[in-house]
């Protein structure tokens, strides 16, 4: 997601260290201590302009939540958002998501969310993407056992691409959702921003799925 | 798919036993005998009106193919096709392909083929499905080591459904495609009647994947 530079977005940033933690190592195997409640904690890699978390911590008071996003902008306006909604049970990071294992201690965290991710559509650029068996290896390290990855796109090249490389990690599947708003059960589907932009233009693809039991 | 009766299509079938096997039971384990070339044997279940097995029996003169339907006037409508293609590496059988396993000893086919299965989209009949863990634990005994299920459908559901059922037999992707009409690799695509006639209205679905090496 590429946004505009929000010159505010640095001292609001600064301003909010109650909802913003800065350096998440520091955190690892600490993180109920950030919430008021020890309860499951489920994180969001790119969590863009927040709704998806903001809403989810709403909506599931007997978990807590992490969102991690990078670009500064767009973790400023996460986090006025969480500011503003006045739940306790959801913390913004800002940096990059992908050295999550270096944040988390083994089975630290719940559930895991990747919504809307960078497709990275070209093949040299295929490990940035976020279901590589890189970043699958880094899931497996810090989810708890049974954990589940939730994953959502409107992408079918990188929705391809991802139902294979988990299936080969391999993980188990617990449901495909191949137009999720058109489901029939009565799976939850929590919108980010761009979702409700963008989805009129195609099928929302899902998956969840977990980590085998270790045989070790 | 349901088809009229077709009067001609009884005495067609009695008319032409080198093309047609009435008692696929009694090949099991020996079906290299009714081709001219020992080759690998691709098999599809529910072969409809044949254009599909006719095709990639021309295709590919380097294998051997059994088509499977039980409807009477569409397997007459299939042969008809076979006997008039000319081509020796290609057979039907009349019967139901549920029970594949009875018909091929273990290892005797090198690929199976499911095009534009039924559905069987109420709840109660999931285990009809020919994706259903029963059928593929039929095609497991089947199948060579390494051999594979291609499973292609426009029907949503089933393609959930058979995405989540063959992750968790557990079976191993070697590729998806969401939208086989638009896909950008090299994948062959031969279709089948039914596909050309409705593809338009949606996209077509394919999954191929093979079961793991046995750690027994």
């Amino acid at each position: 997601m590429r946004v505009r530079n929000k010159p505010w977005a640095k001292d609001y940033l600064a301003n909010h260290p109650d909802h913003l933690v800065s350096q998440p190592e520091t955190l690892k195997g600490n993180w109920q201590s950030r919430f008021p409640q020890d309860q499951p904690i489920g994180v969001e890699i790119g969590t863009g302009m927040g709704q998806f978390i903001v809403e989810m911590a709403r909506e599931h008071p007997e978990r807590n939540f992490v969102g991690i996003e990078i670009q500064e902008s767009v973790v400023a306006t996460a986090l006025r958002k969480v500011v503003d909604s006045g739940l306790t049970n959801v913390q913004m990071v800002h940096t990059d998501g992908e050295a999550v294992n270096t944040f988390f201690a083994p089975g630290e965290v719940s559930a895991l969310y990747l919504n809307f991710s960078d497709p990275w559509p070209k093949k040299r650029h295929t490990k940035r993407r976020l279901t590589s068996p890189i970043f699958l290896a880094h899931y497996q390290d810090v989810l708890a056992s049974g954990g589940q990855l939730q994953f959502k796109t409107d992408n079918r090249g990188l929705f391809e691409y991802s139902l294979q490389g988990l299936n080969n990690f391999p993980m188990v599947f617990d449901g495909v959702w191949l137009d999720l708003h058109q489901a029939t059960d009565d799976v939850e589907d929590i919108q980010t921003e761009y979702e409700q932009k963008f989805s009129a233009k195609g099928p929302i693809y899902q998956v969840i799925a977990h980590f085998p039991e270790s045989t070790n």
